[in-house]
C-alpha cells in the first residue's frame, strides 16, 4: 500500500489480484498475477492478440480508482490493431501498456490463453425448432382502381391465404417501411412475425436466413450466444465482464449501491445496456470480413479529412460472410438471476434484498427492445425469462427449462454453483427449490491462491497418506508433477475444481480432520505457520520452483474454512430439501455452471458437498443457464414452459427453517458417517472415516 | 404588392385575407377583413381577451413569408395576460400589436368572438359507458416468508379475486412504479388497465375518476375534446390550427410537400405532435386555478433570479379544481382523413395521392403514446381510427360510428362536407362510399366575399323577383336589412351557408338561370360588371355603406361557378352512387359538418346539392368526425365496429365510373326538372323551373 513504487493491478473477469513494479507492462503483470493472456509474437507487439480494456472507476471492494491515465502513453503499433472505437473504449494491447498506477484489466474472452478451458461455449442441446419469430413469403398482385386496398391489408390477406395467419398486427415502426419495401421487391415480401402475432420486421423479395441472439446476465460475466434461427446454428458466442462490476462485485453490494446512489439503479442498468449493445456489435461483426488500413500505390495509408485512417474490408478468399448487422437481429432472450434481472429492467430492488425477499415480479416480460435502449431490429421484443424468488432467478428457470426435472419421474437435485449456490429438487410431482450463500470460494476466488480454470492452475491432485507427499497436475500440460522437472510445471494456482480435489486429498491422507483442522500428526516439512502471520497455518502444495510465480503455492487453514462454509451451505441446503421432501435419497444429481463441468465427482462427494449418491448417477450440465436463454429463444413453447416453472417451484426461505444453524454446523465437517454416505466406501480409507 | 406601405394579412382558421395599411394594429385589420376576435374593453388592453399567435414561416399558397419580425414592438400592458412560454410561442394581444409586414396570424378558439356560432363543441349524443380503460382498486397483504410472493403477481391474483380479471400483462414503465406505489398505498392500489388486457397506470389507494381525450385531425383544424372516463362528462374542449397548414392548405400540396422535401413528412408530423401535446397541455390547464403574478405587500410583482414574475396560483372561492396534467390523461382516440392519418403517422402518403390510391393501412391502430412522442400517460396507446380508402379517411368512420347506417334499414345517404366532400350510401345491407372534390366553396373560402360564419356574415337572404331587391340577415344580429338602417348592419363578407342560399335566391327570383350565367333580364342596378375588370359580372348584395369594409359585398359569376362546381361533383357522386346501388330515391340524408349544422336545406335542395328528398328526411348531424372520436374514447366495442365499418364499406372511385363527365357536367346545371325534382315545387315559381 504505502509502497509507491508499487500499483495495485487486478484482472477480470479472473479476479486475480496484487501488487507490481510501476513500468510493468500488463502483459507481463499478468503472468506474476496468474493470468493467461494470449502472446502469440512474444511481446513485439505485433500479433494484436493481448488486446486488453482498461476500466475506469472506483472499485471500492478492491480500494483503487482505475484510470486510463494510469497506462503509459499509446505507442503507434498499437493502432495497427486497436480500431478508433476500441481506443475509445479503452482498449490496449497487453503488451504496449506499461502499467503507472492502479488498474482494473478487463482481459476479453478473446484474448484469453487459456479460454477453451471454461469458455462459455454453446453446449449441443437438443432444441424443438419452434421459434417466436418466423418468416414468411407472399407474392402479391399491385392494387388497381377494382382493388384499391391498402398495403397493409393486401400483406395480411396473402399471409392468411397461403399460410393461415390470422389477425395479424403490425409494430408501428415496421409499419413506416412497408408502402417502400413492398414495392421495392416488386409486390413481393418476407415478414417477421413475433409469436404468430406481430409483424416486426419486412424485407424486400425473398429472405431465408434470420439471427437471433440468447443472452446469460451473470453477475460477473455476461455470455451472449448469436444463433442462426432457421438452422439454429450458434455462429459465435461473445462475452463480457458484467459493467455493474465497478458498482459491487455481487448482488448485494449493488443493491446497496442502488440504495444509497440516486440515480444508481438507472446508472448501473444504463452500463449493462451498453455492454449489451456492444456484445451484440460484437457478435456481429464476427460476421463480416476484417478491417484494414486502406493503402495507396506506395503502400501508405489513406487517411480522411480529420487523419484517421480509413478502412477497408479484407474477406479471405474463398470464405463467405453473413455480414449482419445489430438490426438484422429480429429476437433477444435475456436470463439472469433476480437482482440482475431488476436492475437490467430498473425495477427497484431493494425489496429482492430485504425479507421476506419479494420479486417485483416473476413471470416473464417481452418488452420492446427499443424501450430499453437495446440496439436490435427497432420493432423486436426482448424476451426477459421469469424469476423464481427473490434469490432464485430467471437464471435458475433457464437451468430448469433445460433439465426438465418437472417432466421425469425420478427424484432429481439440481445445483446450480455460482456465487450463489441455488438448488432445486423434486419430480413431475412437486418440485422445490431454495438458495444458499456458499460465497465465491468454490470458484476458486478469495483463496490464498486461488484462479479460475486456465492454464497452470492445478486441478488434480494426490497426496501420499504415509508420506504427505504431493504429487499434481495442471491444466495445460499433460505430464504430472512426478513426471516433470520442477520448472516444467509453471504452476500458478489452484482453480475451482482443484480447490475441492486438494481438500478431498488432505483429507484422504489425513493432513487434515474430518473437523477440517489441520491434523496434529503431519509427516512432512509441507506443513507450516505462514512465514508472515505465525497464526495462519498452511500446507504447500507446490513449491516456489514449480512456480510461474516465484512463490509456494500453499492452502491455508482459512481456505480450507472458505471451502467448508461454501460446502456446508450447500449440503445443509440439499438436506433441508430433502427433508422438506420428506425422502432420504435422490435418483439424480445435476451440477450446473463451469464448477460442475470440471469438479472430479467422487472428491466432490468425498468433500460432502451433496448427499449421498450413486456416483454414476451424479451428472455436470455445464452452463445450463445460458443453455436456457438458448432453449428458449429457439422454442417458443418453452417460454410458457419457464413461466410455468417458475410459478409451480416452491421456494423455501432456508435461514427460517427449524433447526437450521444446527445442521449448518454439522455440515460443515467433512463426511465420515458411512450410514450417511455409503458411497464413501472405497474412497476414503477405512481409518480416516472412523478416526 | 408593388404598395410597400401596405402589408399582407391571412387570418386562421378562418382563412380570411387581405392588404391593410402598416402601422394598423391586429384588431383593426380582423375588422377590416371581416374575422371576429373578442375585444371585451375595446382595445384599451386590459382584458386580454384578444389573444392572437402569430405564426411564422413561408406561406407559398398566400406568397407571403410570415414572421413575428413583421409585428410591432412587445407593450408592457401584455405582460399581465401572455405568460413567458406563450409570448416564446407567439402570442400577442390583437389591440397591441401592430402590423408592420406580412403576417399569418392564427385566432385561437378561445379568443374568437363569433365561436359559439361554429365552434366544434361536443354535441350530446348517446354512449354506453364501455371504455377501453378502466380503473380497479385491490386492497393486498404484504408478502411474508410463508408468502413471499413478487408485487405483480400479488397484485394480480387480488384483481383475479375481485373482479376476475385474467392473464393480465404490464407495460414497462408501469411495472418500474409498482414496488414503490404498493408501498405507498400501503398496499392499497388503483390500476388502470387497458382492453381487460395491459395495466397502463398504478396510483397509491383508491382513485375513482380518470381521464381521456378524443381529438378530431381536420386539414385546417384539430380539436379535442377532454372526458372524464367516468362520468363521460365533456370537461374542455380545446381546438388549433393544423400546424401543417405552412406547409399546404390542402391534402394534396401536403403530400407534395412531403414528396418533394427530404423530411418533410417527418416535419409535418412532429410539428402536429407538439401541436398535440401542447392541446393536451391547454386542455389540462383549462382544469388548474388560473396562476397570477405574485406580489409582494406594496403590491410589487415579485421575481425571480432570472428576473421572470414568479406566478402563484389564485383559485376562485368555492371553485373546485381538478389540477389535471397530461400525464392524467390514460386514454386517447384519434381521427382524420386519411392523408392526415399517414401524415401523422409518418406514413408515406405518396401512394394516397397516386391511382389507384391505395392507403398504407385500413385498420385501426394501437400505438404507444410515448413512441410517437404524445406526452400523455407515458404507458398509454392512441387509439388511431381505421380509414375506408384513400379519400375517405378515419374521419368518414368516425361519422359512421355515430349515425350508424349499416344498423338501419333505411336507405341512408350521409354526406360530410369539408374541403372534400364525403359521401356514404346505403343500408344494413350494403353500403359504399366515395369522396368528391368539392373544394372549399362551400365552407365559404375562395370566394370574392366569402368568410366563416362569424357575426357580420350573411346567412340569409331574400331577393324580390318583381324588382330584384335585396334583404338579408347577418349574424349576430336579429333585425333584417329592412328594418334596419343601413349602417347598423355591419355586414362583411357571405358564410358557408349564407352563399348557397345566395344562390338558391338568385336563381329562384330569375338573377341567375339554370346554367348558372346571369340571365340577360336583369331589374336592378345590382347586376354590373365589375369596376376593375369588365369582363367579370357581378351582383351586389350590400351596397357599402351596410357593411363594416367600405365595400360592396357582391357575388361574382366566378363564385357562382366555384359553388355550381363544388354542389355539381357533391351530386354527382350522390348520383353515382345511386346507380351503382340501382335505386331511384333515398330515405334519409344526412350532412354532417359546420356546414350542415347552418345551410337551411330547402336551399341546398334547391341548389340541387343532392338528390330530391323529402325535406323532413333531411338532417344536420353536426360535427361528427369528432363526435365519432368520442364514441371510441368512451365506447371500446365501438372500435371493432369502426374496423368493420372501415372494411365493409365499398369505395368507389367516381371519376373512373362510365358517364362520369358527362353526369358531371349535367349536375353542374341548377335544378328545373320537377319530374327529378318533385319535392322542388312550392320553392321555385313554375315559371323559373321552366324557363
Amino acid at each position: 500500500m504505502g509502497d509507491n513504487r508499487k500499483a495495485r493491478v487486478i484482472f477480470q473477469p479472473s479476479g486475480r489480484r496484487g501488487e507490481v513494479s510501476k513500468g510493468t507492462n500488463i502483459i507481463e503483470a499478468s503472468r506474476q498475477l496468474g493470468v493467461d493472456i494470449e502472446t502469440l509474437c512474444g511481446e513485439k507487439k505485433v500479433c494484436g492478440k493481448c488486446k486488453v480494456r482498461i476500466e475506469e472507476g472506483t472499485f471500492e471492494k478492491f480500494g483503487i480508482v482505475s484510470s486510463r491515465k494510469n497506462v503509459g502513453p499509446w505507442q503507434k503499433e498499437e493502432e495497427k490493431f486497436i480500431t478508433p472505437e476500441q481506443r475509445e473504449a479503452g482498449y490496449r494491447l497487453g503488451c504496449a501498456a506499461e502499467i503507472q498506477g492502479d488498474l482494473l484489466v478487463f482481459v476479453p474472452e478473446e484474448s484469453r490463453a487459456g479460454k477453451q478451458v471454461v469458455s462459455k461455449a454453446a453446449r449441443e442441446i437438443e432444441i424443438r425448432w419452434n421459434p417466436a419469430v418466423r418468416l414468411y413469403t407472399v407474392t402479391l398482385s399491385p392494387p388497381t382502381f377494382e382493388d384499391p386496398l391498402g398495403d397493409f391489408e393486401r400483406m395480411t390477406q396473402g399471409l392468411h391465404k397461403e399460410y393461415g395467419l390470422e389477425n395479424l398486427r403490425i409494430d408501428w415502426l415496421t409499419l413506416r417501411s412497408l408502402p417502400g419495401t413492398i414495392r421495392e421487391g416488386d409486390w413481393t415480401v418476407t415478414v417477421a412475425v413475433w409469436m404468430d402475432k406481430e409483424i416486426i420486421k419486412l424485407w424486400p423479395g425473398k429472405v431465408e436466413d434470420y439471427y437471433g441472439m440468447a443472452i446469460d446476465v451473470g453477475t460477473t460475466t455476461v455470455a451472449a450466444y448469436l444463433c442462426n434461427m432457421r438452422t439454429m446454428e450458434v455462429l459465435d458466442t461473445v462475452s463480457m465482464m458484467n459493467p455493474q462490476c465497478k458498482y459491487g462485485e455481487d448482488v448485494m453490494s449493488r443493491i446497496t449501491y442502488h440504495m444509497q446512489n440516486p440515480g444508481g439503479l438507472e446508472r448501473m442498468s444504463d452500463d449493462l445496456i451498453e455492454g449489451l449493445n456492444d456484445l451484440v456489435k460484437r457478435a456481429c461483426e464476427g460476421t463480416c470480413p476484417p478491417k484494414v488500413k486502406t493503402r495507396d500505390k506506395n503502400g501508405k495509408v489513406v487517411k480522411d479529412e480529420e487523419g484517421n485512417a480509413i478502412l477497408e474490408e479484407a474477406p479471405e478468399e474463398g470464405k463467405t460472410y453473413l455480414r449482419l448487422q445489430p438490426s438484422d437481429i429480429v429476437d433477444l432472450t435475456l436470463g439472469g438471476n433476480t437482482a440482475m434481472h431488476h436492475i437490467l429492467l430498473k425495477l427497484d430492488p431493494q425489496y429482492v434484498g430485504l425479507a421476506p425477499f419479494p420479486p417485483v415480479i416473476h413471470r416473464s416480460l417481452d418488452i420492446k427492445a427499443r424501450d430499453m435502449g437495446v440496439h436490435i431490429n427497432r420493432s423486436s421484443y426482448l424476451f426477459i425469462m421469469p424469476n423464481e424468488a427473490g434469490f432464485v432467478g430467471a437464471d435458475n428457470v433457464c437451468v430448469l427449462v433445460c433439465e426438465k426435472p418437472h417432466k421425469s419421474e425420478k427424484l432429481q437435485l439440481i445445483i446450480d454453483i455460482g456465487t450463489n449456490g441455488e438448488l432445486v429438487l423434486g419430480n413431475n410431482k412437486k418440485l422445490i427449490s431454495s438458495s444458499c450463500a456458499t460465497g465465491p470460494a468454490l470458484e476458486g476466488a478469495q483463496l490464498a491462491f486461488g484462479m479460475r480454470a486456465a492454464p497452470g492452475a492445478i486441478e488434480r491432485i494426490k497426496i501420499d497418506p504415509e508420506t504427505h507427499e504431493v504429487d499434481y497436475k495442471v491444466i495445460g500440460r499433460e505430464a504430472w508433477r512426478s513426471y516433470s522437472k520442477p520448472e516444467e510445471m509453471q504452476t500458478k494456482g489452484i482453480c475451482g475444481s482443484g480447490i475441492l480435489d486438494v481438500l478431498a486429498e488432505l483429507y484422504r491422507s489425513g493432513v487434515i480432520e474430518k473437523s477440517g483442522r489441520f491434523s496434529k500428526n503431519q509427516k512432512s516439512n509441507r506443513f507450516r505457520k505462514n512465514p508472515d502471520n505465525s497464526r495462519q497455518k498452511e500446507f504447500v502444495i507446490a513449491w516456489a520452483n514449480e512456480t510461474s510465480i516465484g512463490k509456494d503455492v500453499v492452502i491455508t487453514q482459512k481456505d480450507i474454512r472458505q471451502i467448508q462454509l461454501a460446502k456446508g451451505a450447500l449440503y445443509t441446503g440439499c438436506k433441508l430439501m430433502m427433508r422438506r421432501m420428506s425422502i432420504e435419497s435422490v435418483d439424480t444429481i445435476k451440477i450446473a455452471g463451469a464448477f460442475g463441468t470440471h469438479v472430479a465427482k467422487e472428491k466432490a462427494l468425498i468433500m460432502g458437498l451433496f448427499p449421498d449418491c450413486d456416483l454414476e448417477n451424479v451428472q455436470s450440465v455445464g452452463n445450463a443457464a445460458g443453455d436456457g436463454a438458448r432453449v428458449v429463444l429457439l422454442d417458443r413453447d418453452m417460454r410458457e414452459e419457464a413461466n410455468w416453472i417458475s410459478r409451480n417451484v416452491e421456494y423455501i426461505e432456508l435461514t427460517v427453517e427449524k433447526d437450521f444453524e444446527r445442521q449448518f454446523m454439522e455440515a460443515m465437517q467433512i463426511p465420515h458417517m458411512t450410514d450417511k454416505f455409503p458411497h464413501l466406501e472405497g474412497l476414503v480409507p477405512k481409518e480416516v472415516l472412523e478416526q
